[in-house]
């Protein structure tokens, strides 16, 4: 436990990624990685009435993967650290009902992965808790609808837009685990980034700078040059985003490019009518859980920091006239040697 | 560090609570307790074009007062945890834009003001922060808007109702603070109660179950009795609510009679057409920081449980035809000697 430099928190116990599961949409499983995906529905309701139980449905199917790999069973998990995109984050609350975990409901629009990664963390390295499960979700249906127009409206999108992901991940953070698990060792938290874009439709514009901020100060604090890293991953720049993002670190004096990835881009790359790519907070969770934790496990990557990023207005702040605040948290997942430069 | 029993997290460092703020509206100000609200404004908007930005000014200035309260500026604050009732937490969110904080968004409905004390707590005593405030609000009219009708419309409460209450609260944790000062030493996560109550005019009756649940398990963690506490205070019960409390815990054998209260049900005591009293993420958040800290201060009390309530439903899931999810976390404050039953 501890703080290094000025924002970037130390888990010096450095908690386990003991389990981890996901729900994947027909799109995604469709999509360059859909083979990652081993749970997954191929309409968009996956027999429920209402898109809103669909991803009620999704969070809870996540968490019961994510608990089953791990080795453990629901009563096993202490903390429940979760949040989603709809009005009073009611698929994660619904979702906690059932769950029956005691439950801390997060709000950090498409940050919310690495969001709920960070307090878990905490939760977990400070003895608060021996288990605790970190999780979130999205449904383009549920978001298109809440967010933008109703579906049968059939509105054109702009080139910039991009489509928020049918899927859900979690994520089972323990005090105990194997010596070549995948650990959490730090984590900077995000500041509110707001360069006065207005635009819903271009979100990675928008959160770019967040995601930035973030970073520059995570590698400041580290004193870690981006190298040490074998993949940043943010969560949903997209690819306008993106390409802001390695523009504005170099700005910076920080080059990202030989290790800068975004999941948003890897979901759907290929993929017809995915405009910038893929959104959501469920688009980093999957892509995290079930694609690079399973590329830690076949020890293809050792070390990688998670940056996912969100955008915090609503329907009402653009109604009224407001330009879109946006955050970013960094989570670094180690494993092996870690080198600290304190 | 560490934990007590099966689901209370202790706190052995104590985090201390070195600041407190507040912010009330006109009603609140009238109300019985008006006379320890320094900080309020007489209208609905307070010199803002909307009710949103009213809000918005209100989490604010309820921060900036706990800041410079506890001797600190923004620049010292680590953390910032904070939510509200708007969908996509837009007064905290925004809020966190001007106050520059690394900002973490909960969501907890009228819970707000415990769960941020509970993840503030974990966050200085675990070492990852030495400065961090937990703030909340809610505005009456934000509410109405956005959870019932127009107020426009003039549509008429049924006896149940509760009155959302247009109010701040902030508090700031700190490592250091006085020898006499409020710290907070244990806390008690909710679960999601859910005891098929649908009528969102009748939100005391689907919380109280949630409260019960908590409480009754924080004295089994704790071994406390009860009257361990000067006062055992929930968030937003009102008066039907809390009746019902004192029943369901009966029914557990537990008496909580001497020590129970309920913000909601003493913020408008004796005023006009509030029905069953206050509500609102604010509710709790301004008694708790600016009544019952004042309480602490003037060394009237020294022990209280702080369990705000928070119904977690939305419009959407009422339509739905959904019952309501609820949920109550408690946090102990204390001072002096602390008795740890393990």
């Amino acid at each position: 436990m501890g703080r290094i430099g000025e924002r970037t928190l130390t888990f010096k116990k450095a908690p386990y990624i003991r389990g981890n599961g996901g729900v994947a949409g027909k799109d995604e499983k469709e999509g360059p990685i859909g083979a990652y995906f081993n749970t997954y529905f191929n309409d968009d309701l996956w027999g429920e009435k209402s898109w809103e139980l669909t991803e009620r449905k999704m969070f809870i199917r996540a968490v019961e993967n994510a608990v089953t790999s791990a080795g453990l069973t629901l009563d096993d998990i202490q903390i429940l650290f979760g949040g989603d995109l709809l009005n009073q984050i009611i698929s994660a609350g619904f979702a906690a009902r059932t769950l029956r975990a005691p439950f801390i409901g997060l709000y950090g629009a498409c940050s919310t992965m690495s969001e709920s990664l960070l307090v878990g963390a905490m939760a977990v390295d400070g003895g608060y808790a021996d288990n605790v499960v970190c999780a979130t979700s999205s449904h383009f249906a549920t978001a298109e609808r809440q967010f933008r127009y109703p579906l049968e409206l059939g509105t054109p999108k702009t080139p910039t837009s991009q489509h928020t992901a049918t899927a859900a991940g979690a994520t089972v953070l323990s005090s105990t685990g194997q010596a070549d698990d995948a650990r959490i060792t730090c984590a900077t938290p995000g500041r509110v980034i707001d360069l006065k874009i207005s635009d819903a439709n271009n979100m990675g514009a928008a959160m770019a700078p967040a995601a930035v901020e973030t970073l520059v100060t995570h590698l400041e604090d580290t004193k870690r040059d981006p190298n040490y890293y074998d993949l940043i991953i943010t969560g949903d720049l997209g690819t306008f985003g993106s390409k802001l993002l390695v523009e504005y670190t170099a700005k910076e004096n920080v080059d990202v490019k030989a290790v800068y990835t975004d999941c948003g881009v890897e979901l759907y790359k290929g993929v017809k009518d995915m405009y910038c790519g893929g959104s959501g907070c469920g688009c980093s969770a999957l892509m995290f859980n079930c694609y690079y934790l399973k590329k830690f496990k076949d020890k293809k990557i050792n070390r990688i920091l998670l940056i996912a990023t969100g955008a915090l207005h609503s329907p009402t702040t653009s109604m009224q006239g407001e330009s879109i605040p946006c955050i970013a948290h960094a989570v670094a997942i180690e494993r092996g040697e870690i080198i600290w430069n304190i």
